[in-house]
């Protein structure tokens, strides 16, 4: 009963089968090996999107940065919200990578942005010349860090106040897959089509073993994004087991189907819950991770089922918690978490 | 004939089936996994430093930039060969990582420093107050770029001066396997026993998909490495495939056995080349790494016989080439690079 | 009636007699000229601090830039109010001197942050290992950007929980000797006695052409700040026109008597605008900033009586306005200013 | 007899009286009084230039820094002589700048580069892919820091093979009136007409309190220029009193009347002491420094007399100095050295 994140799963057979048949003789490296020709393309395939640069780094916040300091000047801001990963979860990469970017933080129910708030931050960032940061960029987390999902209509209505201002638009993607599975939209539509210029696309915590790929529209960033990748030491010698992962990763429509399987664990999860006395949900669930609030006691008993979750703090008599399914997760774990946290 | 660098080279069956072997249900991530338990210890003993801390990334790259940010403030200065891979082949990550410290290349045959060269530009540097950058810290690369090894005494005759001077003391130890073999020294006299503060141990040319340590023999600089780590985007979520390959990598000396074969098969392609007309060799041949200069027309029958390889401009009439074997280099390979090269 | 910022005010004539007395012969430059050891000598006997590093810089960012960059790694949080300058008025400078630590914003009213706002802040920050930054500092305003002033009591209030975590404390005194009139503190009692580490001392603002001290009260900082200094661009060769501009501002309590004269003016100001009908102050007039909000049609009339001054958006029916008084401004001006304002 | 640097002088009483005479009333700051307006006319007068941006900092490192900064990526080269000002006196302000770019030292007899070795410089640079640092920059020291001139066409030879690349280049003339007085040529012929893109304009050194103007011939850079300035704490509030300097320095050929005596003298020394038993000079003198080597003993004699200067090490039995002249130079200074110097 493990919900602790998706990303303490292990890896579906396709990807480890493919892993193993690039293991075979001599290769060219630093992604110029011909699996990556093969991504390259599958992920434009992907994403309806012909021009599109794509490259491989290995971890979500390398993805994230990378893509940050290609869109943003050092003196600019980063409009996000108050809870994305970029602002909680990466010690500062953002500042890092972009030599000092400002991250703007936005408030907004259920970890989603308003179209009301960005516009209002929008308005007082960079209105006093040189003394303050300069409207920089926008990124958008989808799924959110609260497990929701932005329809490709939200999207479009946050990227759409940034557009005006001439800012680039990032999408936060580590989840992407479950947000897609979430909304049925297809990947152009929540991305490129909704106003979103490069994208962090997941595939770690939806079942590789340390692949993300970033998605960029316009090819006129694709050089420097080479050069950022090379200086931060994200440049894989041996890149064709990156490029392995991610090719089985889009063949046939796994990375979906891994998704839809977190998804369907999270509703049945719920769904179960709904039941138990006193349980309440935080956030509404609409892909892969519940935000739980139950009565005290029910951490100890889950505990001593053998059930692996964040807890947090919460008002007295009560529990919160976070419960991440993943592609691996089954019925049977679900259904003995739901019995486990039954009074 | 594949001699283009030992990071074309696949994995060795070990490193595969732990890797496979760590894919089983759930673990805890980002290093606190009970397999990053055992390579800790697997790496204290490896170099008799029962207090040394030690810590995975996934590129060379990240691990000399990381190493260097740990040691060297801003206004450092970092001694190094003029050919260091940390000069010539990061695109900046030193500079990067440290927030703009500067290289201070020395001269030295064969990629080898000279602690007189040493000497003389720690008695050049720092000496203006303020108005110059301050002395930082020694970089060593062992095996060089050269293809060339220093013994625990040279390494500790390059340390020497600089400890004197209180600065740390780093091994780019991308090919350490290569130059323990080359030596016969041990890991423990190659490094802290000879001066050496920080580590760079390579694994990814050595066999492995990817994955080098830092190794730290003063663990008052762990925390801050763990944050720079992490604030660089090199810290895996799913850590576990990173430490299942170094566990792999340590276990019962596989890493000491791949890089004999290396060392073994470039000895072989020397003494096979010797006898080739108007063959030289640029640099001493003391582990995996040839230099040869030949007669014109050579490269063309090699490229010829599906010969992969570097070339370099020579003088006229003559052409230069690097040859790198690896742990899968076989006799065969290096007997069919011999033939194609003969006249 | 020029009440746009204390800094458009032009210099009193003991500094420029300073600065003229200063202009003969040759001196040694970089701080190391004479003058120099004198202002050292006198901001120690100002605060009270034989120990005390002092150094000069020519800008308010400049000063503040560096004290952070002393204080707070790279991977820190910098406890602020959500309106102090370092926030809004420099452009990032404290992310790029710090090379990306980020500013973490405290909400308070009249430009004030409250303890119990800071503990919170500082219980919630970097509870999450590595994943979140660290925390880093405490930065405290006085004058605030609102035009309050903490009295030492409150200021050890606040350093109070930031040391308990082992944080350094920063001051910004932009309009420090402001500060010092309004609460009748010295400046001992006001930085060291309550908990402050390092000072921005201000001079600008306070009839300076454009010196800023900064005093460290753990001479351990001085080296890095001086090279931090350097490095930055900000150590004069001609140091000497600096340091006699700062030892003609300290000697006889020029520095208090200037002040004295700002914050006697805006009270002044506050009075007679107090009888006008439908203004209101936003904050308590304590120093010399005043930000009244008055009928509509107000800013017209004082515009066309010539005075300057900076405007902000108000409900409807309403205008804002922010007004500063500084040693140059005269009880005329003031009068003229009510004057005007008076329908 | 001081002969330390230009920088110990004081200022001339043309500059003083400006600043008198804009201590008056109040003024806009941050470079918007109207002074600065007559300055930029002035400049682009002086440069021939009438698209240039123009603007004021207050020391050669912040002029310097700030230039590279708006030229160079972080993961660019800049070319510029070893011995040049930004790589040998600025603590590494280049890298702290351009958040990490690399200065590629280039050897030159009497402080110059030779178009020979920056073409190679720029041909082995930049040529292994993402794998090293990129072509990035020239920057031209005139006057070099060995106290030599280029010429118009010595610089058009420089910067051609560096725009022949497309790379911007700059010259640092901290001492580009001396530059100018030695080779009789205008502004323009030394800059934009012979390939330069962007100058720091000295006049620290030959004259003022502390300020350098920079000139941006591409005014696209000056937005980018004007937020760095900022950000980098280096925008005066009370910029008048820079502006007020600046417009002093240019007005009537002040400034080139100020290096003409520099130069003068320096000539005048030079003659002086050639006729010296055992005295030579290591550069050729053109404008304003010296270095010349003498017999031991030289030094503490003139010690002994009351000279002031900089010595550096020497082969046994001599010794060596930089001597440099200034505005402020009178013939009794010189002869008075020469006499000292005489056995």
């Amino acid at each position: 009963m493990f919900f602790a994140s998706d990303n303490g799963s292990a890896c579906p057979p396709e990807v480890m089968a493919a892993v193993m048949a690039a293991n075979e003789g001599y290769a060219r490296g630093y992604g110029a090996e011909t699996g990556m020709d093969r991504v390259r393309a599958a992920l434009r395939d992907t994403f309806e999107a012909p021009e599109a640069a794509a490259y491989l780094v290995a971890t979500g916040t390398a993805a994230n940065a990378l893509s940050l300091a290609v869109c943003c000047p050092p003196w600019g801001a980063v409009f996000c919200h108050r809870h994305a990963h970029i602002a909680e979860d990466e010690c500062g990469a953002p500042e890092f990578f972009t030599n000092g970017a400002k991250l703007v933080l936005l408030d907004g129910a259920h970890g989603r942005m308003t179209p009301e708030g960005l516009t209002q931050a929008l308005g007082t960032t960079g209105e006093s010349g040189v003394h303050g940061v300069q409207r920089g960029m926008l990124s958008v987390t989808n799924l959110t860090e609260a497990g929701t999902a932005y329809s490709p209509a939200e999207i479009a209505a946050l990227t759409a106040p940034a557009r005006a201002r001439g800012l680039p638009c990032h999408l936060d993607g580590a989840r992407f897959a479950n947000a897609l599975v979430a909304t049925g939209a297809t990947p152009a539509e929540m991305t490129w089509r909704a106003g979103i210029d490069i994208v962090s696309f997941g595939g770690t915590k939806n079942g590789l073993m340390g692949v993300e790929a970033v998605v960029i529209f316009d090819p006129a960033k694709a050089w420097e994004f080479e050069l950022r990748r090379k200086r931060a030491g994200h440049l894989f010698s041996k890149h064709r087991y990156l490029s392995a992962q991610m090719e089985a990763y889009l063949q046939d429509g796994l990375w979906l189907r891994l998704a839809a399987q977190a998804n369907a664990m999270a509703a049945r999860l719920a769904d179960g819950i709904a039941d138990l006395p006193g349980v309440t949900l935080r956030h509404p669930v609409q892909a892969n991770i519940l935000f739980p609030e139950w009565p005290a006691g029910t951490h100890a008993r889950a505990e001593a089922a053998g059930a692996v979750y964040y807890r947090f703090p919460a008002p007295e008599g009560r529990e919160r918690a976070r419960l991440v399914t993943s592609w691996s997760t089954t019925g049977a774990d679900v259904d003995a978490m739901i019995a486990a946290l039954r009074p």
